[in-house]
């Protein structure tokens, strides 16, 4: 079989919708032969051949001998260009990523590109083991002493963490930790790496990983949470989207006090710093004749934080849009340094408007079952990555999640069930107090045997004020759901769509009621009964992965004393 | 045709890959004959046939009579209940967004619910214009006063602004501005809406509705926007996702100053506030002996901002996993109060290895095209109003960037096109300026006749420290996207790939090397030619509805002075 693997010759916006898995069978094989590279080293000095390759991509970008065909051009005719066409890169998921691993294209030419992960010469070959982070695996490159810049093996130019430029033939492999490698026939060293190179060989901690942020991608776990995390963020798109929601960015900066400012940060221009700490003295801020911040004079005229959550605004849209959601980040200035817990993190809140709390839980039960399915079905090779070295049995406990019907049981009910329950807790249990992890724990993962558990109705105390009161007067259209490991993954409620209700519940809880005008606008002007939900994102992630500490499940995370990178 | 339009039973994760236009066609029509509504007004006292229908959600909920199938479960057996099961609501789109507009369901009953744009009571029937946000048309429901309900107009009850629940039968419409209305069967309404409601029937400045943020989405034009702006968003992650980038989550605080601290908000919690402004001294404030702020007391442990751009941290993700992109807020403490310029707003900014500039021109183009086709295809009647009553012209404006090929030419060229040019400009050209907003217009809109223009390799004194010198020593790989109406719409660049070109140019700007440790790793281990660029959401949003000021381009706008909502 001697065709070759070229990327297809269509633009990329006629692509028709998609599965991650035809994705990868997008590229079109024909012939004639050239190498699978489309983008080689730019800078001709390094790569000695990019001059002769038939496809450099310059060749697209040559020189319009006629005025663009507006026809109202008027300048001078060889001054411009047509932009280049954009292809998708061929990397090595396109390789090793098909049923076969690869041995459909055994006897092929292609070029990898990419990061040395390790590099073992030994006396007649040497094994280089490149990843270019479209997929866990690496490709094995297998390289003798008579193929085209082996000096560069010799010199140790090229060593782990440098970058490569690697041709080659694919034959199939005798190791069987893969079914194919790549016979090096030209080896070009990109960029060298430092001795220094913080990710060698030998294994190193999370904890130490967490001060290198910006080169922990380049290990296979933080590779495939990034890779997951990617999965289950377009998943979460294409959940709502499906289902006719309108994605909406609620404000990050908000001077709106509504949630409170006791664990918000504040934004300000009023501080006098240049970035350096030394630079800012306090008698320089703005104060009014009491000594108290003039807020006046502040950018945005008076106190400003950062959002807690965007679900009152979402509020506002569901009541025009009827479904919607918000997908952004929000913050906690909580003095809390757990596992848990994080000063920046991503969170997802849909509102639905014609809502009910049932329709609520089974949007989040949806929800939760369509993003699972997504990575289970889309990234199998870093799920099963997470099965073997981070929590075992991983894909049974979500292939549990996306199989079975999930319960739901009221808060009362809840408490009954922890009383008669034989374990003993650290804290006591009784109708009223707010459930703990220990609690929630043991209800889905001893009680329901590793099922999703949904507790609703909530004593009106323990929850938010603009959550709706039942009947009972005691308790209020809440709900949360918890999952075994994890705990509490989603929170959610009917809101209290009656005025009259909510300006009571305000009054009771000694809330400023001007500053919710807006909100209380929204019932007074065609009211809906509507509920949403809040799903944090890097809980989402450590529920997919199984990580443990949240720190891992962030690119950069933010800490009490730590906002590095 | 006795069949009735019912949703389909599948469960929503089941669905297959979609486009937008078939969604509409997701659901299955057959028999019997149940109303089109699923999820009822849930509150009984209002909704006085809630009880009687057949689909009322309630009935998914039924109880479990056996213990679940975990065979763990050990709880008494009736307490617990499964989950409903989640359906995608029926919405106006569903009757009116097919091809013939709804004419293929005359005859059948359906239910709308939604808010009510405008009611006119005539001597024999009475007209309410129904909108639920999930298109621009309303549904136009015809009662005469036999209805069930009918005295919830002649009270009053129902008005501009109310919610309502309305069941009905499909008759096609004599009226010329719709195929079919709605002949009311049984009205509801669902929540009044008080006789201040600001949004009547005249028409509204825009201005005025700033002040309402909440209540715009319930007009025309933004509720068009918000449907644009999502399919944009959703258009965006389709295209990277598709191209095989990551979508990477860049930190929106962060203490490292590579940006300079000029125009960057501090996010601080050493600020006394409750979030009213009385409380606050300033002596209060952690201070040194020299009466400068201690920095180590805040959260952070030191000066902290909201991030400008993310584009930073996407390399040090590209150079691990190759094609990265970002898309989330980011901030500019600029004191302008322009149509242009926003406080927070929202960056797309992709990040490729193994890139030039060449790719990231073509990707930049190929991103454009893409997005603007998707809402020319997906969103035709918010496009149509947009063409009739915003921007005149709007649809072959954007016709013409999905197929006219893109333009790129040199700074340096785009310099001597301007000077050559019988045009008088406010601000002179020279080489080494930078250009202004009339020049960029200029270029596309009259030399370029309409076509997108990138120009490239700009001076460097005028362009970031991070971008890569051109070999003549004096220009850098930079390019902005230049597009009529709009002027640039995106910029980017290759970067600084080589650790002594960049050591070096952070010492002629006099930039503290040892904040940019992280960023110099990145070219010390395995560095790669890496290309990428930024585009403003809201900037693209103006371009794609043709709306004039910014603060319409986004839900709740930030700006001096303005952080309400």
């Amino acid at each position: 079989m001697a065709v070759a693997l070229s990327p297809a010759t269509t633009t990329l916006r006629l692509i028709k919708p998609f599965s991650a898995t035809a994705l990868r069978r997008l590229y079109i094989f024909h012939k004639p032969k050239p190498p699978f590279s489309i983008s080689l080293p730019t800078f001709s000095s390094i790569s000695p051949f990019a001059a002769s390759l038939p496809l450099s991509r310059r060749t697209f970008c040559s020189v319009i001998p006629s005025a663009i065909s507006s026809g109202e051009a008027t300048k001078t005719e060889t001054l411009e260009k047509k932009v280049g066409e954009f292809r998708k890169k061929n990397k090595i998921v396109d390789i090793k990523g098909g049923p076969d691993e690869g041995l459909n294209l055994v006897g092929e030419t292609v070029v990898v590109k990419g990061w040395v992960r390790t590099l073992r010469v030994q006396s007649s070959v040497t094994f280089i083991e490149v990843n270019d982070g479209s997929c866990l695996s690496n490709m094995q490159c297998v390289m003798s002493s008579d193929a085209e810049g082996y000096d560069q093996v010799e010199s140790g130019l090229i060593s782990t963490g440098a970058s490569a430029w690697i041709q080659g033939t694919i034959v199939s492999s005798q190791g069987s930790k893969q079914k194919i490698e790549l016979k090096v026939e030209k080896l070009v060293t990109i960029g060298k790496s430092d001795p220094s190179f913080p990710i060698q060989k030998k294994r190193v901690s999370r904890e130490f990983l967490r001060t290198k942020a910006h080169l922990r991608p380049r290990t296979n776990t933080f590779g495939a949470v990034a890779r997951v995390r990617n999965a289950l963020s377009y998943a979460t798109h294409r959940f709502f989207q499906e289902n006719g929601f309108v994605w909406i960015s609620s404000p990050i900066v908000t001077a709106s006090d509504c949630e409170g400012a006791g664990e918000q940060f504040c934004v300000t221009t009023l501080v006098p710093t240049s970035g350096e700490p030394g630079d800012s003295p306090v008698n320089a801020i703005p104060k009014t004749e009491d000594g108290l911040i003039d807020w006046s004079k502040d950018f945005f005229g008076k106190p400003a934080f950062l959002t807690v959550s965007g679900q009152l605004n979402a509020e506002a849209y569901a009541t025009a849009l009827t479904d919607v959601y918000t997908f952004g980040p929000t913050f906690r200035a909580e003095n809390s340094n757990t596992s848990r817990h994080l000063a920046e993190f991503w969170m997802i809140e849909p509102e639905l408007a014609f809502a009910d709390l049932d329709d609520d839980m089974a949007c989040a039960a949806a929800y939760l079952q369509y993003v699972v399915e997504y990575i289970l079905e889309n990234c199998k090779e870093d799920m099963d990555f997470f099965n073997t070295w981070i929590e075992k049995g991983i894909i049974k406990r979500l292939s549990d999640v996306v199989e079975k019907k999930f319960v739901q049981l009221t808060y009362t009910d809840a408490v009954e069930l922890l009383l008669k329950a034989k374990k003993k807790f650290e804290f006591p249990v009784q109708w009223g107090c707010d459930l703990q992890s220990e609690h929630e724990r043991y209800i889905t993962e001893e009680e329901f045997g590793g099922c999703p558990v949904i507790i609703r109705d909530y004593p009106k105390e323990i929850k938010a004020f603009y959550m709706r009161q039942n009947n009972d007067g005691k308790t209020v259209a809440a709900m949360d759901m918890l999952v075994p490991r994890v705990g509490e993954l989603i929170g959610g409620s009917q809101r209290e769509e009656r005025l009259d209700y909510l300006e009571e519940r305000l009054a009771e809880l000694k809330l400023n009621k001007e500053s919710y005008w807006w909100y209380l606008d929204l019932r007074r002007y065609g009211s809906v009964p509507h509920a949403g939900f809040g799903l944090g994102f890097e809980r989402l992630v450590q529920f997919a992965t199984g990580i443990e500490n949240i720190r891992d499940a962030i690119p950069f995370p933010r800490s009490p004393g730590s906002a590095e990178f």
